[in-house]
C-alpha cells in the first residue's frame, strides 16, 4: 500500500518554520511580510523539485499541478492544500502541514508512477489567518471576493492591503481574477491539525469534519470622553475604557450562557485613545469575534451582544458604534468527502471520528464551489495560535497517509 | 498699579500653540518631539525678545532670567514658570500660560523699570507630563532625580529617554547637573488653569493651592495564556484581557467607596497583547493610575489595589505582576506663599479661595527646596488635557496680574 515519505515531510515541515521564526519557537510569518514572501519563494522551489508545475495566482495563491498547469472545466480537479501565512506567535503547524503534506501527497503519487484519472494539485490560500482580510485567497479563487471592498481593506494597525500586496508585486485590485471556472474543481480536501483537544482526549487519530464553525467580527467602539485623570471628579467621567472593559465581560457571559455548548467568543484587539496615563479615555475599540457551527445561533448571538453594547454604553452615558468587519457562514462538508476520508481511514487501519471544526478554514470557501471536506490530527494538549503548538510525528504521518488515499480515490 | 499686557500675553499663547497644533484645534506636543524642540527654540527668541538673559541646562529646562544668569546661593531667586509639554491631544493653556504668564510679567517688571530686591527667573520645565518620568526637569533642578534609573526611562511606547534626548541634544545621564546650589531659590509661585469644575462653580477668580495631590503610577501586567480563539473551550481559556477588565472595574469602585471624596484613578494606557482577532490575548497591561492630596490614603489605596488585582488573577488562574513606575508625595505649599497670593489678590481687588490641586504639578519638587506656591484660575467647563481646553482671556489676564504682585512682593 503507498504511504508518504515521513522523513522528507518533517524536513521539508522543519524548513518552512525557519522563514519567521521566533528565537523561542513558533512563528510569525504574517501574509505580505518579509518573511511569507520569503516562504512563498521557497515553496515554489520546492513544488519544482518535486516534479509539478508551480504556478501564482492574481490573489498571490500558491499551486503545484500534477498533470495540472491551469483550471479548466473540461477536466476537473481535486484539490489539496491550506495556507503559509500564521498569526502573531504562532506555530509551525497550523497551515503549513495542509500545504506541505499535500505536496508530499502528490510527490508519492508521482515517484510511483501512478496515473490518476483526474488531475491533481496543491494550493497554498493566501491570507488565510485574515491580516486584511478573513480567507482571501480562497475566497478570490471561489468567487466570493467583494472587488469594490478591496481598497479599503486593512490590517488591524491601519496598513492598507493594496499597499501590503504592492510591496509584494501584486495588484490587489485583480485579486478577483483568480476566480476558478465554474466546475473546473471537482473536490478539495484540507489537511490540518485539529487546533483544540477533543480528539486527544478522545484518543483517536483522525477527525472527519462534518461542518465548519461561522466566525462574525465586529469592531465595537466606545465613545466617550477624554479628560485629566487628576482634576476631573471620578462620577462625572465618561471612560470609554471602563465601558469597554464592562462590555467585554458581559458580552462573554451572555455568548457562554446563551450561545450553547459550542459558541465561543474573543476579544483579541483592544485600543485605548488618547493612551496617556493621566487622561481619562476617550475613545476604546473592541475586536469582537464569535464562533457557531449553528447560523441561526451565530445571528441571534450578534443581535443580542449589539443590544448589550447599547445598554452598557447608555448606563455610562457614552456612545458606541458597532462596525462589522466580516462574517462567515458556517459550511457543511461534502457528504461525499466525508465517506471517501472514513474509507481510506479504514483501509488504513486508523480509527476515525466525526467532529465540527471550531477554527474557520479555506475549506469553507471551497464548500460553495465544489465537493469539499477536511482532515483532522490531534493538537497536542490543544494547543494552537501559538509558539508551543505541536503534533507528534506518528499523528502526522497518519494524517498525511489518510490524505494520500483520499487524494487517491477521489482522483481515481 | 502696575499691569501686564494682556493683548502681548495672548499674542505669545497663539503663537505657541502653533506649535504641535491638531486641524481641529489643541495641540500634541510631547517633549523632546520635533514639534517641542521647535516651541523650545521659540521660547528661546521670546525671552531674549523680552530682554531677559536666555539659558538652557542639562535636563532641558528653559530659563529667563532678570537680573539673574545663573542660580546662586549668595543670591536667591524669585522663580515662576510651568511647561510648555502637553499630553497627546491636549490644551493650549496647560503649562503654557505659566511659561508665559510668568515672561510677560518679568517683562512688564523690565519695562517699567522697577528693580525688585531679589532676582527674578521665569523656567519651562522638561517633560512636566511624564512622558519618559513625570515632572522630569523639575526633579533634576531640584535634586530629585535617580541617575542610576535614567538608562531605564522610556515612554509607555518604549522609547528610552536617553534615545529621545539624543534626538533633541541632550545627555540625558547628565540631566542631574541640573541640579540647582542649595538655598538658591527663595520661592517658586506657578500661575496654572485649574484643570477642574470647582473654581468655575464657585464663582470664584482666583485660586490659592494649599496642596498637591500625590500621584502613584503601576504598571498592572496581567499573563494568561494565548491560544486559539475559535478552538479552546471558554471555561479552558486563560485569557489576560478579561481579568484586566475585570480588575479596571474593580479597582475603580474600590478607589471610589474605600478612598474619600479626593482619591481618584484611571487606567489611561492599555495593551493587549499578541492583538489579534483570533488569538485569546496572553498578556494584557494597564497604567493604573491613583491620586489623593493625604499620602496615608494613598498608601492604603495602593495595599488594597495590589491585593485585589491578586485576588482577581488567583480568581482566573493567571498571573499578574505589579510594577510600580513612580510615586509622588502630597506636596503642601508654603504658608507664607499662600499669604503673599492672598495679598496680592486683596489689592487687586480679586475674590480668592484655598483649593487643592487634583493634578501633580512641577511646584511640588520646588515644594522640597525651597517656598512654594501655585496660583489657580478657572477652567471653563472644568476641562483639560483636551483640544477643547480653555479659560476666558479676563480670567488670564487677572491670574497674570495675580502673578505679577505675588512676584513683586516676593521678591521685594
Amino acid at each position: 500500500m503507498l504511504t508518504v515519505s515521513s522523513a522528507r515531510l518533517q524536513s521539508r515541515i522543519a524548513a518552512l518554520a525557519r522563514f519567521g521564526a521566533l528565537p523561542g519557537g513558533g512563528v510569525t510569518r504574517m501574509c505580505w511580510s518579509p518573511a511569507h514572501e520569503e516562504a512563498r519563494a521557497w515553496l515554489l522551489g520546492e513544488i519544482k523539485t518535486a516534479g509539478l508545475t508551480p504556478w501564482v495566482d492574481t490573489a498571490g495563491n500558491i499551486f503545484g499541478g500534477l498533470g495540472l498547469a491551469a483550471f479548466d472545466r473540461a477536466r476537473p480537479a481535486v484539490l489539496t492544500g491550506s495556507h503559509i501565512d500564521t498569526v502573531p506567535e504562532g506555530g509551525i503547524l497550523d497551515g503549513a502541514l495542509g500545504v506541505l503534506a499535500g505536496l508530499e501527497c502528490l510527490e508519492t503519487i508521482r515517484e510511483a508512477g501512478e496515473t490518476p484519472r483526474k488531475p491533481l494539485g496543491v494550493v497554498a490560500w493566501s491570507d488565510e489567518e485574515g491580516r486584511y482580510g478573513s480567507l482571501f485567497g480562497s475566497r478570490a479563487f471561489c468567487g466570493r471576493l467583494d472587488a469594490a471592498a478591496i481598497p479599503a481593506m486593512a490590517a488591524v494597525d491601519g496598513e492598507r492591503l493594496v499597499d501590503a500586496m504592492r510591496r509584494a508585486g501584486f495588484d490587489a485590485l485583480r485579486a478577483p481574477e483568480a476566480q476558478a471556472p465554474s466546475g473546473a474543481v471537482d473536490a478539495y480536501v484540507e489537511l490540518h491539525i485539529e487546533q483544540g483537544p477533543r480528539l486527544e482526549e478522545a484518543g483517536v487519530p483522525i477527525g472527519v469534519v462534518e461542518t465548519i464553525v461561522g466566525v462574525r467580527r465586529a469592531r465595537v467602539v466606545f465613545l466617550g470622553q477624554a479628560d485629566h485623570a487628576g482634576t476631573t471628579p471620578m462620577e462625572r467621567r465618561r471612560d470609554a475604557f471602563l465601558a469597554a472593559a464592562d462590555y467585554a465581560l458581559k458580552a462573554r457571559e451572555l455568548v457562554v450562557t446563551r450561545g450553547g455548548p459550542r459558541a465561543v467568543t474573543n476579544f483579541g484587539v483592544v485600543h485605548v485613545h488618547p493612551g496617556a496615563s493621566n487622561i481619562v479615555p476617550g475613545r476604546a475599540e473592541l475586536v469582537h469575534e464569535m464562533r457557531d457551527p449553528d447560523p441561526a445561533v451565530l445571528e441571534r448571538l450578534a443581535a443580542d451582544c449589539a443590544a448589550l453594547a447599547q445598554e452598557v454604553a447608555h448606563a455610562r452615558e457614552i456612545g458606541v458604534e458597532i462596525r462589522p468587519m466580516s462574517a462567515t457562514l458556517p459550511a457543511p462538508c461534502a457528504p461525499r468527502v466525508q465517506a471517501v476520508i472514513e474509507a481510506a481511514c479504514d483501509a488504513l487501519g486508523h480509527r476515525r471520528q466525526r467532529l465540527y471544526s471550531a477554527a474557520g478554514h479555506d475549506a469553507q470557501n471551497l464548500a460553495a464551489v465544489c465537493d469539499a471536506g477536511m482532515v483532522f490530527i490531534p493538537s497536542r494538549g490543544g494547543r494552537s495560535h501559538r509558539v508551543d503548538e505541536t503534533s507528534d510525528a506518528e499523528a502526522i504521518e497518519r494524517g498525511a497517509n489518510v490524505l494520500l488515499h483520499t487524494l487517491l480515490r477521489l482522483a481515481a
